[in-house]
């Protein structure tokens, strides 16, 4: 690994550019390659070998690109592919749904209840609430299909979001109660969360005040934190040292532009077209 | 065309059920195949020679299983394949958009404004606009991308897909108007809508009570009609024969059958996988 490390980032879409985006914030001293497949999305819908395939292609990718280390921004493909990746690679991978378990400890107790918010494969995977009771917390997962549709739309402040949070959060919160959990913590495990997370926060404390305080989490952060913290040894950061950033994606770069601008926080500057294949 | 004709029904995913559904009630005398490419939608991210190469993979499939008709019951397809499709075809194909744009036609006076609600894919086509403008009509076309996974979450009668429909009819009527567009048909250019009927009537009538009346047609049973009168001189109705239906999805066999029934009005009885390559 180089003083100054290249890391590949992989998503199936732009929703990934919020880990890009808090990594840019952690670790500076980098140079980015960012590959959403977005002619395949959304995995989702498809086979754990259709992923598997999908994901070892976008890694081949980037480590013929120079990666020297692989972060899948993708909670399908961490949930799904991560085995068939860390067995493809010859560079360290990392998925987003342990760093998320683990961030999700440290701001817990021992037998403390977690509600996941995240989309319906990644619930269906139930990958989130095996990684949480690997650390000694009980996971309730809500799928929440209207939420990436919602921020998509732009409408990450709007009433309708609003009620639809409210809906989510009252129904999720009385099943995990039902099922004898009590979430301190929300964990956002959708690369799309993290831009609701104000109005998750201003919903839970408008609507849900009489529950004990909840405090919201994002897998995005966290991963970028557990990249931060294996780099830390080996890549100080040099002052003044700006992170480099090349975009790759498999369909529709205009869309691609104009939507990841607001998933990175800043523009995206200019998107290169790739084909994985069919 | 034998006197019991066999049809074949082409849609990325489920929401051509909704064409199926309408077809069975107006040529309950035929046997139908029903091919949705549920490994690889959405079609509307997609380039057109990838849709193309799609759509005439899915034409081949129903040829070589008998159909001697297909009906392309996908709004991206029909506007950005159909001439592909077409010369590739041994058989007839007919799209949904034109079916629809007559029957606004049918419902209109020449001049009269009509009101297209679609995906962001088919309204970035402008196929309706265009097919409208050949009939003597002007048509405003507003992009609804919340409406599909409303309908997909099953919300078909829910205040906030209500309060959706109000946002986005509100900015299309005074869109339209600021266009010098009067729409007195709205036209459902998307195969789920047509499950947002009865919702969307309501919010008309209850929030735009002071525009002049506007009816509501949808493209799925337009596109029934239209094939109703391509088969009444050949095919009679047979009394008593009943349809039969056959269920192909690319993935996802379970997710099929589960929301599929939503859009057919019945149990979506078996489906079976067939693999069109990745």
């Amino acid at each position: 690994m180089s003083a100054r490390p290249t890391i590949g980032i992989f998503d199936s879409g732009f929703g990934g550019l919020t880990v890009l985006r808090a990594l840019l914030e952690l670790v500076p001293h980098a140079d980015y390659i960012y590959l959403g497949d977005t002619a395949r999305l959304p995995y989702g819908s498809k086979s754990q070998q259709t992923i598997a395939r999908y994901a070892v292609e976008s890694l081949r990718f980037l480590e013929a690109h120079g990666a020297e280390r692989m972060v899948v921004a993708c909670n399908t493909a961490s949930a799904l592919a991560l085995d068939a990746l860390t067995s493809a690679a010859r560079i360290p991978v990392l998925g987003v749904i342990e760093p998320g378990a683990q961030a999700a400890r440290r701001s817990s107790s021992p037998g403390d209840g977690v509600l996941v918010l995240a989309t319906e494969a990644t619930v269906a995977s139930h990958a989130y609430a095996r990684a949480c009771a690997t650390h000694g917390l009980r996971a309730f997962e809500m799928p929440c299909p209207l939420l990436v549709p919602l921020v998509e739309e732009g409408w990450t402040d709007h009433p309708v979001t609003e009620q639809v949070a409210r809906v989510y959060l009252s129904e999720a919160l009385a099943q995990a109660n039902a099922a004898g959990i009590t979430p301190r913590t929300i964990l956002l495990g959708c690369t799309h969360y993290p831009l609701l997370q104000p109005l998750l926060e201003r919903v839970l404390a408008r609507d849900f005040a009489a529950s004990s305080p909840i405090r919201i989490l994002d897998s995005a952060r966290a991963t970028a934190e557990a990249v931060a913290a294996a780099l830390s040894p080996s890549a100080p950061s040099a002052p003044g040292a700006e992170p480099s950033c090349l975009f790759f994606a498999t369909d529709s770069e205009a869309k691609f532009q104009r939507l990841g601008s607001r998933f990175l926080g800043r523009p995206v500057a200019e998107v290169r077209h790739i084909d994985l294949g069919g």
